[in-house]
């Protein structure tokens, strides 16, 4: 390796000399360093960073789902993709435990200095949360200014333009409408659904009818099945799925929801294969942010508590009301309620079997 | 190694023929043995183990506090072990991680075999819940019953007993009442405390008069400190204090918040460098057993989701409750709330620094 | 919830009257409870009970590499089920640090009553070994027995009987040598591989002439090249391939390694997707097991040190030799030597394309 | 929180402009941008930036110890510190994972424009190396040249200038050396510990004369502790010490070590405990850099394999050569081949115990 003036450097390539000097602990210029200021800005830098890839991923794979035709090998570099995001995220939680070797009287050497530079104002999280399909009114308001006022400029319009432009649960959910085997020639897809649930309820029911029960146990368990049976209906129908979208109970449309249904249920077969990855890699990354957004909760409380009845610092609150409030694909992760036993789900004709499955398998049988 | 018939084997020394032989799948005896079913089972018994374990250090650690006199040497005992607890729970959550592995699918092959078997009839786990401090009282409901009303005979009386037992709580709140630096001569810790923080608060408001601000903002600001003033003076007044624990709203004596609030102050001291990192090892315990319920609601969550309009399924949402609600040493974390930067923090007179500190270090000067 | 005494409980469908009930600290017996042996032993038994779970997971995966015809979709649950192996070995590695809070002088207080019970003795672990495939004659001996010599009767049986049968990694190169894709009508794969290989070596060459260096550099580099060329010529070539076999060097054979390579380059088509992510997956898995050993050698050295002059206790010694000889996928990990850019690699004829692809995605085009 | 153009914003805090303008894809400017080559320089950067918070660590720890007379409580702030760069070597070594998403082909997409940019160029990796006492005759070489030929000016001359300086290793050592406990007043540590061993080894003779045994058994037992009282003198002997230094098999002064030991040994003692504590950090340390460099051979180990019959790339060859070589505190981990249990642990003297108490303890009893 011989080392070449000419040649490309680790140092240069990686841009040291800028990364390395962003460095600049305001308790130092105020006359007194703060040891504990460093891991506070490197640990934040680190974190911007990761934001960047993980933008540069979400980029990436909404740029796919933009195309004309999602080709299926697509569909397995987006999975790939998610992977890696929601590894990030991984690290993103665990190196929390780094900064909570700064105790609060750490803290407190240099906290005035920051105010009010705060966390909230990561201008690339909130681009992430637009991005994902964070919608304005469904965010939790801090304080009384729009989200978006912290910022100016550029950066502000950047925000404004994401707002407007199709997010990652727009496109998902137009893909899923898109997918074309809700209803194949000889296979209806819903209504077969419907029999075979209605099917197992009554063979639910029957069990219980000849089973070593009191009559009381007996009418508590059938009442519990109507329940149930009210519950499919209810998320079988269209109308139905509708008002539940108008009332913001539900926000994926009844034809894209139908069809990740079906995905989760015929998941074996091959082409469904990675839909199926990507749609629970979609669930873990709202586990995932959510998740770090508890832990920093624990963090803030371990450094600054919770002030006895005032709620906590206003910041604290905030961040305890997006853990759940700023989920996004709560409704995916939610098609685990419409699962039926493998035993109950319909078996699909030869020939829809055939479309679902690779060419050459086919072919060489 | 030459093997001796007479000598201990592994095999019998971990009692493996036990424990190996102690995974009886239900779908199996039921004529189909679902795949998933191993991982359930064993899962469910490495936590148990797990939980064993933390009840053995738990036990231990009570034992020492309820010795006449604690040796200081015992506290970095206790410690040690609090540490292994919180490791143990670091992988209790990181294992969540295979269990996830299993989807609703896989689940529904044996999950109506197991009801109503749940993991919300842990006797460890309540045990363990107990011997932290949770009172019935204070316990989240979940259905009609008491909590231990899911236990039978022996079971029953086990858990009825550490209930009239001192807890681990009762016990650390004890030992602070003890802890004899509250006042010792010539430093009456509360009232040189009161009188930094009044130093502070003055200094603060002197900064904002002269500060190139608007007559509103500075406004704003010292409201904010007087506020913040107001918060010193009550959570300092037994009095006020005593309302709090009366109300609910605190548990920890005044007398203990005190003396963990010194601990706290002066840490660097050498005789409270222990005594920190103990009550520290408390909140990092909460924390962890709330992160374990928050990522066991994400599991169920992605194995059995949500029903729209139902509030999920009322394990979950029991699990979603405890999450904060079970929390025990919330009084500790927000101790942190009443931090001073080490500049106002009074100094103490030589002999008082002398007494905390090594013998030795003394004579040797 | 009713509790009906005829129902399932939980502490009986786990046995945990039995698993609860299998820790007989040695150190009790003997008169003095040494309060670490508790941890040592419920660490072990958590093993115990993983290695049983990867053994199902093996067992299953390897079941379904037996069946005469290799369903497409049971390669997406084999990968599920390796995930979970390797999920799985991760939390082994991870709960080292649990054991690392047992400290040496901790240790002693009950070492001595365990001799000569080791660790070295979990036969499920040496099962695992020979089920991937670690055959006899490629261990690291551990003094002057074979290894199954620890064990005796049925046990000693149960590890004859599985080095016999097929292993994991014998069956995974006869499916990759039953895989009908290298010579598909009209393409040759090894032929169209070689014939890429030396277009990319002939375009760096003529980069290297026309480049802005020294002769001297110039030759230097060519020569790497011409090493490079020399590199992919032995290994394509099937005598030298089977000389590496014989002398030991590689283990995999000829067209089960041409097998392995098409798949890692041509990924990105459908039915090659689950088959790539296999052969990682095993890659992961010899990683992992590989990782478990190293971290366990190092607690070792935190527990008992190693002797100056001795080359530390043999056990030790034995643990470190089989870090990276007990590896078992290195043939897998070494097909990366053989990448070259997507940029070279031959493109596949349409009508080959559409048998990689699903059915369905060519119909409706 | 009113937003001031004056006031700190969190972007100019953290000089995000310059952060995340640093990520220069050298692909993008060739012409084709590797999606890919974004995580290669995110991941290198954040790995920079962690580096250089342990530098910071390491620094402040290294300054604390040039003090001329060493605080008590110094010793927890640099436990803390020393911690703290163990949580980061934590999350360097997981955040691998990440980089594992990266897959061979993936990187050949723009690996030919790195050469011969490296991580084996980083500055600052080298620096914590020489820092903590990492010798240039003790390093492994790579390629013909010394390491830091690879540096030019300012940082050539910097890393000259550490290797000059004294190390963390250095400081440790005379920090032992001085400790003042191991000939205090009426006990003569080295002598008292002799005996103890000299104890303990006879009474397990005279246990294995009793013992229910064959004559041969006796025997070979008895030949194994007359190997282990060898030890024990080798080690004890001044002499035979400064041989294994001058032999190079042991760094640390006879002096040193003494008191490692006792240390080690009588940790309980509370002005013993942060000690302790600290000697045991940097074991870890020790370890967890190894299992960084282990794991970082594995990832590359995916991303390039090894040629059959070259072994490995040259870097992945060196980096395979340091896991153990590079490794500075073993002796410190050797320590734990000397502890005795307990129970044969020479019992200190009133006056002694006393001294290596808190002041307040003895008092007020």
């Amino acid at each position: 390796m011989s080392e070449k003036p000419s040649s490309l450097h680790y140092i240069n390539y990686l841009s040291l000399d800028k990364v390395l000097d962003a460095q600049n602990l305001v308790s130092k210029e105020k006359g007194k360093e703060a040891h504990e200021e460093m891991l506070f800005i490197i640990i934040h830098q680190t974190y911007e960073l990761w934001f960047k890839q993980i933008l540069h991923e979400l980029d990436s794979a909404m740029a796919l789902f933009k195309a004309e035709k999602i080709d299926e090998s697509n569909i397995g570099v987006i999975v790939s993709r998610m992977d890696r995001v929601n590894k990030i995220m991984t690290t993103l939680v665990g190196q929390l435990d780094i900064l909570e070797t700064m105790t609060s009287l750490d803290f407190l050497e240099f906290r005035d200095h920051l105010s009010p530079a705060s966390g909230f104002q990561s201008h690339q999280f909130r681009k992430l949360e637009v991005m994902l399909g964070l919608k304005i009114e469904k965010r939790h308001q801090f304080g009384g200014c729009p989200y978006h006022s912290q910022f100016e400029g550029e950066k502000k319009e950047e925000i404004l333009d994401l707002e407007d432009n199709p997010s990652l649960f727009f496109l998902v959910e137009k893909w899923l409408e898109r997918i074309p085997f809700l209803s194949m020639e000889g296979f209806n897809f819903t209504k077969k659904y419907e029999e075979a649930v209605n099917e197992m309820l009554e063979k639910e029911i029957k069990g219980i009818k000849v089973a070593n029960l009191t009559d009381e146990d007996k009418a508590l368990r059938i009442r519990m099945i109507d329940e149930n049976r009210k519950y499919f209906e209810r998320v079988l129908s269209e109308k139905e799925h509708n008002k539940a979208i108008a009332s913001g109970e539900t926000k994926l449309s009844y034809k894209a929801t139908m069809s990740a249904l079906l995905i989760n249920l015929y998941r074996d077969q091959p082409i469904l294969h990675l839909p199926y990855k990507f749609l629970r890699s979609l669930v873990e990354l709202d586990h995932k942010i959510a998740t770090w957004r508890f832990r920093h909760v624990q963090m803030v409380e371990k450094m600054l508590g919770q002030k006895i009845g005032t709620g906590g610092s206003s910041g604290q609150g905030y961040l305890k009301q997006t853990v759940d409030k700023h989920k996004l694909f709560t409704d995916l992760a939610n098609i685990a309620t419409l699962m039926i036993s493998r035993s109950y789900l319909p078996s699909l004709p030869k020939n829809i079997k055939e479309t679902l499955s690779f060419n050459h398998s086919n072919s060489h049988k």
